[in-house]
């Protein structure tokens, strides 16, 4: 059966001002907590990577390790978590992004994925796409090659899309919201 | 085809004095990054909340969402995320549990689980079992029933089985290694 991304929408929610004033936050709980979605959102995300050629997913702590690990178990295919500074025991490399205010940093492990390797990038939701594109940095320092951003959530008009595409990894997002 | 949990031992990395000197980290990144042995975890942990009733996994952040939300993937049941305080939108109730030093606290979707519904605790780890308390709390305090909690990897003789237990909630785990 073909799935379509269309029929998750109803599963995501909107709350405003979260998380401050003036910002309309497009919740995902609604659709972790249908077991028919989320599998078929895991099924898609792994269906468009594999699409694309992709041999091992990373997903972005803390709401792309959901998305992210989902599809990998559900395709078989290796994972490996980006995470805040500090977590990962072991040797890491790491890579900065900007917040509105200040910097902030992902890592990954070293030793992460094979050098050459076809990797999707999973996150939740892309909006300015800064910690996207740290991602699409790490997978180039661990060696491999970042081939498709693969969002549950993309919100237009900030950028995001844009900017990791300008850092030479495709954009696939299973629901567009226009803000 | 029947699943052993202990085909997932090699891929659990030992590595010293992490988080800090003295202790013995139980690392999941090569059990991750391996595409059948992430399926597998997911797919025991699976049948494990099935063979115990549940009818809905809770995950604990960050490491929790990993495991637990692959596993309601691939077995199509609701996944409900216990995140660190602030993190969640909407209404939330709160746990907290005791540190080495200090309090931290789990947050839940105030509406994330239906009354009465049998639920599954999943996390990578136990270790004092503090984090699973405050989830078992967090489950009653939505109205549910905490059937069972299923870790990853277990390390005896720091009390985790035997606090959770207590509380209410049977343990099970893939990997037990003794401290």
């Amino acid at each position: 059966m073909s799935l379509s991304a269309d029929s998750l929408r109803p599963y995501i929610r909107e709350i405003a001002d979260f998380p401050k004033p003036g910002i309309l936050f497009r919740d995902i709980v609604p659709l972790l907590g249908n077991g028919q979605a989320l599998h078929d959102t895991a099924a898609l995300i792994a269906q468009r990577a594999q699409a694309n050629g992709a041999e091992a997913l990373v997903g972005i702590e803390a709401r792309g390790f959901l998305f992210g690990c989902a599809a990998a178990a559900l395709a078989k295919m290796p994972f490996v978590p980006l995470r805040k500074p500090g977590k990962l025991p072991g040797e890491t490399i790491s890579a900065q992004y900007s917040l509105e205010y200040g910097v902030d940093a992902l890592e990954a492990p070293k030793d992460g994925l094979k050098p050459g390797a076809k990797v999707a990038l999973i996150d939740d939701l892309i909006a300015t796409g800064g910690t996207a594109q740290a991602g699409v940095q790490l997978i180039r320092d661990l060696g491999a090659e970042p081939t498709v951003g693969i969002f549950v959530v993309e919100l237009t008009g900030l950028g995001g899309r844009e900017a990791v595409e300008a850092a030479g990894m495709k954009v696939e997002s299973l629901l567009v919201y226009d803000e």
